[in-house]
């Protein structure tokens, strides 16, 4: 293991920390809160513990995946426990490990909260917490990689460790562009939300975190009732914005470079539109009798539907009061995800068109054993290791969900609770079912199934393999 | 597709469905029930199909694992619906799609029923009903592989298709006399289960019936308790049977080998019995204030885990109302399900065990990606073409359980309702929790949830694929 570029790595995010911070101490001299100074210790630690470890560039240049991977784990990990001491400080969650969660929340962009009454949380705090969401969605690795002068495939092993979806959304050949243009994608539609929410008469601070939160497809509303009280025009716009976040970014550059029937013929992004539309047909008419009128049936179900597959998490509604029908949708499409290469979470629509067409192509090997069939994505063939990397994700997920529920239920709450717990945090979601519902939060959990969920939230960020290396023996052994 | 030799085999299969409705008949003559009737019919009707598809053997000899699969799909979908027959005509489930339901429910060894009052049910039928449990546990066209003049390359690819696991159980070089062995094991573990039952002086009748529901590990019972009224002794009798049908049948073919050292350090059989011994414990510490007494808890604890993890589905006591704990362990046993090559259903211990190998495998080609990983297990390499079958199986699997879910899900029913509903007939183990728990039935649900039941419990007793190659339309090309 090459650890002086692994610690380098991590000196860089602590310096990119500080930074961040500089965001809800602006808030706090704005609302003139004295909550603001508990940013300051955890600011001049990160400072502290950055520079030394920035100082000097690296002599060994040698950097696998292996490294990547661990960096990126690693990163995180230093991220959400620096990121935490406002909190502690403060003394909003004097609990450490509440702390820990309501940050890791933040930045694997779950929006799963612990806070009882968010309304009576300084703005500076508040402010973070959405910020959390903005950083996580898109990475911190990758906006590392827009500043940092690293060779190559160095670049490329961070960037296929901290993004969504099975194989890299690498957009042009350079990696420093492709992580460019895609913070600029990002910068320019939490922009546009930002503007429509301020246009349709959203006050300024309540649209900058809502549009950063939903950039991030976060979920920390300010609200105690998330999203329920604003205006319904302000309710669609966050409908249709979370909605695009949860589009594979590639769509927007091919609109950009004019490649319209390419982006328009995208499997992924088809099956996701389709998948939202008839979601949100089936679960209008189921519910039409508790909302009086199709249309807010429809704004409803909408909300929902977008809120929950982009795993954004926001709510107009409590969902869990819910029939079966539209209660089992929503709890499936927790698992379906957003497309690959945007900033949701989840299983993700492209893993889910893999497997797929891996069943089949297995069923084709039955018929006619001889044969060579590939699986093919949009025409272009799916390479072996991508295929077997998906299965293989798939059933290592299915594991930690099943080790996960069989954990936190030493709490013995019902099934319902741990399931979609579990669920709502692996999927980077946020809301559950039963007493993780939209109207509850995660504070009764115990301490040991918050520490759980906490790895849950993280594994689901980093799509797994990331994180289980940390656990592998020979993962920290010389060769 | 050479259609011949499927007709030649469906009409076996007929053929022995008349000899086996001989048993109910004789029971008819003991008991004086008018109900016997019911099943001449049936009779008659099998044979005058039966005997004309195999008065000449097929001349095309050509079977592949195509023929195989196919053909036990078929057969087993004839045998279900001629099976079902004297239900409607004995007037005790009047629904044709009921008696589909619990004829399935049998042959595929769940046991989940429709029944309200089990107890009302003439004794011919409750023989009917125990007894295809038993037929199916095994597996018939197993047993016609005793009896049927095929050749060697199609008798192995019929056994690979209705054979429980990831590889298929071949106990010596000849196919006929690995089926042979298989059943003897299986018949003389069902005398001695009969045995010990009658010496604990349970009536001859439902010794014999639960003899062989808890062979077959299906778990129809014929009291309105299942289990709960038979003595203890009774019950610790048949927690140990279930326990050993669900061991690997290889594992008794050691023994009789006096292989000991090769029996007792099998993978499967080891984690079988180490997972079934912790989650004893964990569950009778957690049940422990039910039950007044430590050694009721053990009991109770030992039977619905035996009755869970072999998918039996008998019940001593209501588990629905147990802890949240206890229930999620309950609910990951039915998963998890009993050895490969065992008469149980389930996911399969030895699928876990490459699923786990395959994972940690990945995880090493990161590190190392460019040296050979194998899987192993007992020491022995895992050929490839299994674990990228493994692989498949598992996703194709939660393919399934979530549609069912999502359809079922109609109904309105609660989630637990409806997860359980699945998780129990996918795995071929009968009740489940909330509205199917283990003193409720399925009479409930519409005739359309009933009918994705049925397909469950087919898709989970044959393993998927058979059952999914009958909807690919290249199956009924011929080439």
């Amino acid at each position: 293991m090459n650890n002086s570029i692994i610690f380098y790595i991590i000196g860089w995010i602590l310096k990119l920390e500080a930074a961040f911070m500089l965001l809800p101490c602006a808030t706090a001299l704005i609302y003139r809160e004295t909550a603001g100074i508990s940013f300051l210790i955890p600011m001049a630690l990160c400072l502290a513990i950055g520079i030394p470890l920035t100082i000097r560039k690296p002599e060994n240049k040698i950097f696998y995946l292996r490294e990547g991977y661990v960096s990126v784990s690693l990163s995180w990990i230093v991220l959400s426990i620096a990121g935490a001491l406002p909190f502690v400080l403060s003394g909003v969650t004097p609990n450490p490990v509440d702390a820990l969660f309501e940050t890791v929340s933040g930045f694997t962009t779950t929006g799963a909260s612990i806070l009882m009454d968010v309304e009576a949380v300084p703005h500076c705090l508040l402010m973070w917490r959405s910020f959390t969401h903005w950083i996580g969605g898109m990475g911190v690795l990758v906006f590392l990689l827009i500043l940092l002068p690293l060779t190559g495939g160095s670049r490329m092993n961070l960037m296929k460790a901290e993004s969504p979806g099975p194989s890299v959304g690498r957009l042009v050949p350079k990696v420093k562009s492709s992580a460019r243009i895609l913070y600029s994608i990002y910068i320019v539609l939490t922009i546009l939300e930002f503007v429509f929410l301020l246009l349709f008469r959203m006050p300024v601070f309540d649209a900058f975190t809502t549009a950063i939160g939903t950039a991030g497809t976060g979920g920390f509303g300010i609200r105690g009732d998330s999203i329920a009280s604003y205006s319904t025009a302000l309710q669609i716009i966050i409908t249709i914005f979370m909605i695009l976040f949860g589009i594979n970014f590639n769509f927007y550059f091919l609109l950009l470079q004019k490649k319209w029937k390419q982006a328009f013929t995208n499997t992924e992004v088809l099956c996701y539109l389709g998948i939202i539309a008839v979601s949100i047909v089936v679960i209008s008419a189921n519910i039409r009798s508790l909302y009086g009128s199709t249309g807010e049936s429809i704004k409803h179900a909408a909300f929902q539907v977008g809120s929950i597959i982009t795993t954004t998490g926001f709510a107009t509604t409590d969902f869990n009061l819910w029939p079966g029908l539209s209660c089992t949708i929503l709890v499936l499409l927790m698992f379906v995800g957003a497309c690959a290469g945007s900033t949701g979470g989840g299983i993700k629509i492209s893993r889910f068109l893999i497997l797929f067409k891996s069943i089949r192509k297995e069923l084709m090997q039955y018929l006619h054993p001889r044969s060579v069939n590939k699986v093919t994505i949009d025409g272009k063939p799916v390479e072996h290791e991508v295929i077997r990397a998906t299965n293989v994700f798939l059933i290592a997920y299915l594991m930690i969900f099943a080790g996960s529920i069989l954990l936190i239920s030493v709490d013995n709450c019902d099934l319902v609770t741990n399931f979609t717990a579990v669920a709502a945090t692996l999927n980077n979601i946020g809301p559950g079912l039963s007493m993780v519902g939209p109207v509850e939060n995660f504070a009764f959990f115990s301490n040991g199934a918050k520490l759980v969920l906490i790895f849950d939230m993280l594994a689901g960020r980093l799509e797994i393999f990331p994180v289980l290396l940390l656990f592998l023996r020979q993962t920290w052994k010389k060769f």
